[in-house]
């Protein structure tokens, strides 16, 4: 009887990566998650439950969501046969990156980054080539080339704005890689809605540009669980063989025609982030002590004068959730903190001020 | 300026392999993709509408939905950390092939069987071991223990009760696969709450079989996506790392959650349909130059006198929508009919009997 190990055969790179992990704390004030603070609005959640309910859902969603991918058509302007939509945005990144990944394929990544990137190239039998940040945490877009190029990468993945730095890739810089690096450019877009720009222009001349977008952002549907990818339709045809089929269920379905039917309504919440952003950033320069990076995101980095653990665990006490992102390269001494409402975002600075203040972070 | 085709570096066996299309017909008779025809019920509709309503949507769902595998650990019997959910029973077979499948693993497939099995590992880089079933559909244990053994193959998918064809795979030929096959097995349950057995027992004692199970054809949940897996806690761990984070929507979760709570509410629809299996099987079988096969599952595999299509084509005239399985191997002369409703079998019984007598077909 061959009763081996329940691990004898799981791939040599799979054993060795880390998971990705969250752990789950709960608190008043959540700004952890890159959330928008802004929930979807009521009624037309309940427009969703109204036309849901009259469906059987008992059969399967369509077998390619047609009526959403033509809607998402109209919106970006891009041809239907090159838009796909996916569970996430995070499912697109995976299928795109099966179909381009063999064992020895080398995989751009920019440091630090959203991490699944990394996990998802990894488990796919990829090599990463790491590609710094610079210190100030902008992209080094010649770093970006020469290394790309250098390591034989087959993909470049770059998000902008970047998560978890702010960072964004200007046009002329993504110009400057799509015209130089031969690979596959995979740009996550998931936050473009609060930066107001992206690299949709360059779709049309350079094919092997892929572009990732979600609703989980700007438009407040993270529980939700939907994404887009925009592509040359030859390329989006060959990356759908590795999604599922139905793979988006029904009711997400329902609710991005219905946010995209509506979409004028979400211009507020995104605006009033872009505000608060604004604002939040001027009074988080003036702490003492700390660092507040650039951002175009929903997001900011900042870096601070004693251990991130120590004020993640202080603003905790306070019911303020951040994300401690110092075991990332480069950050060893920041914490990521979401944009709120302007209630939540006064609390975090009253509570980051306190901490600051203590005896214990002086220590 | 390198524009390159859009397909330079897309992986061979990508570019190779057929993608799983499914035209969409509507008809009033819907009997052809294994969906119970009974609705998930009203009233749970409304109880999950009231709890998702009550949670903001544009917050993530939980990173490990834990509630939900506590519940299907109390449900199945099997430890929590032995559970994984996903967005399908499909995510979770991807996923545990991301992790045993590199380059040159081959993957043993009955066949004819459910088709993203060969789809999913052979864009993963898997070679197929296709091992037939018996000519009368029947799985052929020596043959897959012998097959699989022989060819080196790493992992042993089986569908059971088998997607197309109805067949099962018993404890007694399942456990001497166990005690002999030196891979993992990677057992798909999708239908088995029509047949009322499992492999469950074995689960214990053989760390290397995994099982998979949804909740789209006996919870009449097609439209929701939710599937479960069953391992060893070690192995899960692993497959885990392949499974994208939030990979399953709060309402989906939401909804799976409310139908466990209410599990004897979905026993009647299961028994009507093994009841209608009985009857309509019966009356297939009288029906002149049909064979019917044997099945274990809410579908019907049968054998016509004359070219499928043109019976599939003289059904869906009467409105009546059933699968051509005729382009799987061994199935050249077959349909596949789900099993539904008294009235719906009522009405595809005379749709058949008149297709079966049309001057047209005789010729």
């Amino acid at each position: 009887m061959k009763k081996k190990s329940p691990l004898y055969g799981v791939k040599p790179q799979v054993l060795k990566v880390p998971a990705y992990t969250l752990h789950a704390y709960e608190a008043e004030v959540k700004l952890n998650q890159n959330e928008n603070p802004y929930d979807f609005p009521d009624d037309l959640k309940d427009e969703i439950f109204r036309r849901f309910k009259a469906r059987q859902w008992c059969r399967y969603p369509d077998f390619v969501p047609d009526s959403l991918r033509l809607r998402l058509a109209e919106f970006t302007g891009w041809q239907k046969d090159g838009v796909l939509v996916g569970n996430g945005s995070n499912e697109l990144l995976m299928a795109t990156l099966m179909v381009l990944i063999n064992n020895r394929t080398r995989v751009a990544i920019p440091s630090p980054t959203f991490t699944v990137y990394r996990l998802i190239s990894t488990v796919l039998g990829a090599n990463i080539a790491d590609i710094p940040l610079s210190q100030d945490m902008t992209y080094d877009v010649d770093a970006l080339i020469s290394k790309s190029e250098e390591s034989g990468a087959g993909v470049l993945i770059v998000n902008t704005p970047n998560n978890p730095t702010g960072s964004v890739l200007k046009g002329e810089g993504l110009q400057r890689i799509l015209d130089r690096f031969s690979g596959f450019v995979l740009l996550d877009e998931a936050y473009y809605e609060f930066w107001g720009q992206t690299g949709f222009e360059f779709l049309k001349d350079y094919p092997r540009l892929i572009i990732t977008r979600t609703f989980s952002k700007a438009m407040g549907m993270a529980s939700l669980r939907v994404g887009y990818l925009l592509a040359h339709p030859d390329l989006a045809a060959q990356i759908s063989k590795a999604k599922l089929p139905y793979n988006v269920n029904q009711f997400s379905l329902t609710a991005a025609e219905v946010a995209l039917e509506n979409i004028g309504r979400f211009r507020p919440a995104i605006e009033a982030v872009m505000k608060e952003r604004e604002r939040l950033g001027g009074e988080l320069a003036e702490l003492p002590g700390l660092k507040v990076y650039p951002t175009e995101a929903n997001f900011f980095l900042i870096e601070v004068p004693v251990a991130p653990r120590l004020i993640f665990e202080n603003l905790y006490g306070q019911g303020i959730l951040v994300r401690d992102v110092s075991s990332y390269p480069m950050l060893s001494r920041c914490l990521r903190i979401s944009v709120g409402t302007p209630e939540e975002n006064d609390r975090l600075l009253t509570a980051l001020r306190a901490a600051l203040n203590t005896g214990a972070m002086k220590a």
